[in-house]
């Protein structure tokens, strides 16, 4: 089944928008894994993150659609923390859940279709079901991607506008008209043409931060067959309301990730006294449900 | 000593702006090193790519300043992968190799963070010197990097114009008459302020492709406090007067990336006859001593 597929299947099965990223970071993880580690190795946080992860994947599976494991949190254990990222894709894969690797990949030519050969679809190395990639490098940097995306039937996720204060520097810089993220935008409804499976988007999807709600309904409007990703909500300030516009009539179309909010609830004032860092997956059970509500319609 | 400073008297000892490029591909392999691969195991290639990169690295320590290993090749096999890129940096740095880890990673805050303590610095995990980022996310993107420059003696190389054909689509989009690579080019410039070493640059480097000569002059022009790294040469059509204009009138300031012309060189015409695949440590060697005559003043 084609990955735009799959991903409306995923969200209809789960009556879910939500996607649970996965960050590690060793300082936040519950105590209980924390002082698992006995050594200040690569290699014995590395094994924590793993239990971290694929614990918070046997919480949430069937609950929601997908999980963005972080690469970078992954890659700052160095070659052990890689062999994590994995395991973690792997145990994800064999709950069911989609899989949104995000690693900001972007290169040209070949080197850009090692990355897309290596992280994209079941088959590959990594065996996701797609990859977040950044644009900056033009359009014949995406093609090797999405040629990819196509024999393996996955996605990609291109930053389109992002949720930082500065991403404007030159994501909302103007041309005649229009903005680079609009051209952006464009660029992702070009790439998806001829490619729209039969839930009416393609395998080309977006990254559009949840911080600014009005450009957000304007992507929807802009990129009709794109999947969007939405970071930014709950950690990063965006509320319900302000995510909602980025679904289309039939409640498909967009994801929104929440990442600290549901691996880390264990520390958050609402869950912390219930559950603590000892029942720290209850707490993450209590946090994906506690979105899915808020994002129902 | 700062990273700027490292590079600058790496390229004065060597007397050379050449940077070997470490992109294995399975099926470029010179034929002993692809027949050690008697399975066809991501392990199996790890253990080839590492072999043939570290043999490079043998061959061309003490003959150039830096190598540029590319993450992506060494993802594509996946984890195992990972662990041969950790392996072929630690073996360039012993041979006292600066390292510039291409990897064009990019995220916002933390994220950033995670990326640039895993690859940054010898007590980095990867323990490269240097690694490339893309801008699209803006200013608080490239923060964290540099931040973590100073703490580590490091540096960046920040995609400003790039090699590829289609690499205008955003980067020459113009705004009151200023395109978005001569932005990022500024912010390059503002980032370095207050942060230049003895040799006249700082740790925010820059990377400009070959194949624009004019592009490339202008660039020098307004990064004075950069180091560009220079891709393009060779295999994708700049020759050395192309490049030449990135230095500055001491002969330092740029490092100019060949990677398929000289780790490949045992199947190209001038040294496939000499020295075959059997003898490809020679033409690689051959292949370098070429590019440092060409480049020298």
């Amino acid at each position: 089944m084609h990955f735009a597929d799959r991903l409306a299947h995923a969200v209809k099965a789960t009556n879910s928008i939500t996607c649970v990223g996965l960050d590690p970071r060793k300082d936040q993880l519950p105590a209980p894994l924390r002082e698992s580690v006995s050594v200040d190795s690569p290699d014995a946080w590395a094994a924590a993150y793993t239990q971290f992860c694929n614990e918070i994947i046997d919480v949430v599976a069937g609950k929601v659609p997908c999980v963005k494991p972080q690469a970078a949190f992954f890659e700052q254990l160095g070659p052990a923390g890689m062999v994590a990222l994995g395991e973690v894709i792997q145990h994800a894969r064999r709950a069911n859940l989609i899989v949104i690797t995000d690693g900001k990949r972007n290169d040209i030519g070949s080197t850009a279709t090692a990355y897309a050969d290596g992280y994209l679809g079941h088959e590959s190395p990594w065996g996701g079901d797609s990859l977040t990639v950044s644009p900056y490098l033009g359009r014949d940097s995406l093609e090797p991607f999405v040629e990819v995306c196509d024999r393996r039937l996955a996605g990609i996720f291109v930053l389109v506008k992002t949720s930082n204060p500065g991403g404007g520097l030159l994501q909302d810089r103007q041309t005649d008209g229009q903005t680079v993220y609009q051209r952006v935008a464009e660029l992702v409804t070009e790439l998806n043409a001829n490619r729209i499976a039969d839930c009416g988007y393609g395998p080309v999807g977006s990254v559009v931060g949840a911080t600014y709600p009005e450009q957000l309904a304007a992507m929807r409007a802009a990129m009709k067959t794109s999947w969007i990703l939405v970071p930014g909500f709950g950690a990063q300030g965006g509320n319900a309301d302000d995510v909602k516009v980025a679904l289309d009539e039939k409640g498909l179309g967009a994801v929104v990730n929440n990442s600290r909010h549901i691996i880390f609830a264990h520390a958050r004032k609402q869950y912390a006294g219930r559950f603590g860092d000892a029942r720290w997956q209850e707490a993450v059970a209590a946090a994906v449900a506690e979105m899915n509500d808020q994002l129902r319609p």
